[in-house]
């Protein structure tokens, strides 16, 4: 059996026995019932993917940056030239980009993976090179991925959250780079969702409405040329790309395996989170929405998945910025519950009535 | 002059300059423009709050819980005994409850402010002691302090404040705890938006519609009975309390005179918020909405305030949880400011066009 079938075989639906224990012990916490709002609902999907009340906190954390490149980009989708995913995941290696910044605010390991840059890349600490391709092809004009390299980037995903959960960590962040990612992001999300282009296909780093015409025509052209069966996620996968976004999925499926939770990111986390649950439904029960996107195909996935995001800031960063600010909520949701004394213990006298 | 007096002196307008040269740094950082939405803002903000580009990091962080009772208590607005303000002081010195469960979590230190509690409470590590009255009296029979109580607790929070910045702190964060202080919330927000009782008042911790109509009519009547003037925060305070409001208003002057950060919990911080902006309306630029509480008087103070919350997770607890969930985000913002390189620094090529 591959990685891949092994990896959805092992998740498991959340654990409903420790979700009723953490909403039991949420109510004799010294506090109004309900009054931690979502946030209590947040350390109950974390006792519900841990199979523990009250569930770890989750730190250890790392932010896993899958950056890869997209032969949709000769499509004029975007003002930014290819080589800025190069560079950029050279700024992330020197620690200079916003994902480190927020990384390093809360104690975060950030780790690079090449899964398929069209560009050489020096080997270095804190990159993992596990190239699929240099890039998908164009899918306009044709798959971008074989299937094979399709299943190649998932468990290159699957590997990474294992390797993370190995040494220790228990908190997996989702973070991307790829010149032309929202393109494949938003293909994706139609393929998965049924969304029309035009309602699916965002302005993502920022482009003009010429270009989000031309975008919006690229995204409906590759849908009518490859016809994605969302029964098929490697079809899928194939059909559109990103190889981050295989990898991503994968990331999803590994952390679900493990009952780690994963903070998503954006719009390109949205996306994949959609494929991991065509793998194995159960996988969205371990991933928790770090934040909302402005993109249009992130509100499609994460109503689709019904996942609330915690942060709604109005960024469109990607990188796992969105996740990293999301992580201190989810921990301190983890921690009231394990910490919090309750009424009797603390000689806290209940409501009356 | 009184201290009162000087501390609205020296509040001085955000600084412009700080304010200008952060916008046009957030946009020669190698992200694409406006990436960061309202994060980036949160950054600029600190930026013209401590009038320096970058802005310092806000931490180390306190949390001052101030506590206090409430004479208005006796009119039945809500289901829970008095006595549990002294028990969660008690429980908050232990470290039991969720503000000290989420302060642990990112390291900021929790202080619990005796301004008025009508107790008898032991002196211990972690407790400042200054209490004004034992609770006020019932603000639908009379005034609920005197003016010189209601100075005199402005002047605690000040205090109090112009304490944590001597001791290094570089971010104020506000809690509070007092039995029916959503009451005396909501005849503040009335008394500085002219909003209507029955649009301010809600279900603080939870108390069902007999009770909340009963609450309507208390803030009501009570605003009948002192007809507040606006322009003169010193009478609202005297006029409805409570004594953790006032100290909190000092809280914030004395962190906006110190050009530190001071980050707003809930509907208590909204309503202490307007009194400091009566006092000194500068004081509100340097205020951070920690996060959007499901109390109505919370909308209104903040819209009234001009202030976006961080957070918005359906949250109405107090104590300070609120803030301190923001607290990483403006961490976050202002550790990018600083950190992050510029496309220029780190040869990314910027956008074409």
């Amino acid at each position: 059996m591959s990685l891949l079938a092994r990896t959805v075989t092992a998740i498991a639906p959340p654990d409903e026995t420790a979700r009723a224990a953490a909403r039991e012990r949420l109510d004799r916490m010294t506090m109004p019932r309900g009054a931690l709002g979502r946030v209590g609902e947040l350390g109950v999907t974390l006792a519900a993917i841990a199979g523990a009340c009250p569930p770890p906190v989750p730190e250890p954390a790392a932010v896993a940056v899958f950056a890869g490149d997209h032969g949709v980009h000769a499509q004029g989708v975007t003002p930014w030239p290819r080589e800025v995913t190069a560079q950029m995941v050279a700024n992330f290696l020197a620690g200079g980009a916003v994902v480190n910044a927020f990384a390093r605010q809360i104690g975060a390991e950030v780790l690079v993976v090449d899964v398929g840059v069209a560009a050489p890349l020096d080997p270095q600490p804190g990159l993992v090179a596990r190239r699929v391709a240099e890039g998908t092809a164009d899918m306009t004009t044709g798959p971008a991925l074989t299937r094979a390299q399709a299943a190649a980037a998932v468990e290159v995903g699957i590997e990474v959250a294992r390797d993370l959960v190995a040494a220790g960590h228990r908190a997996l962040l989702t973070g991307d780079m790829g010149i032309a990612n929202t393109t494949a992001a938003a293909a994706l999300t139609c393929a998965f969702t049924g969304a029309d282009p035009a309602d699916a296909t965002g302005r993502g780093t920022g482009i003009d409405d010429a270009t989000l015409a031309r975008k919006i025509d690229v995204v409906r052209r590759a849908l009518a040329r490859h016809r994605p069966d969302p029964a098929d996620p490697l079809g899928v996968l194939a059909a559109f790309g990103g190889l981050e976004h295989a990898a991503l999925a994968g990331f999803v499926l590994g952390g679900a395996a493990a009952r780690v939770p994963v903070l998503l990111d954006g719009v390109n986390a949205g996306a994949a989170a959609l494929v991991a649950a065509a793998f194995a439904p159960h996988a969205v029960g371990a991933c928790l929405a770090g934040h909302r996107s402005v993109e249009p195909a992130h509100q499609l996935a994460l109503a689709h998945l019904g996942l609330d995001p915690v942060i709604d800031l109005e960024m469109r960063l990607g990188e796992g910025t969105g996740a990293l600010l999301a992580l201190p909520v989810a921990q301190g949701a983890a921690r009231a519950l394990r910490d919090v004394a309750t009424f009797d213990a603390a000689g806290v006298t209940d409501k009356e009535g």
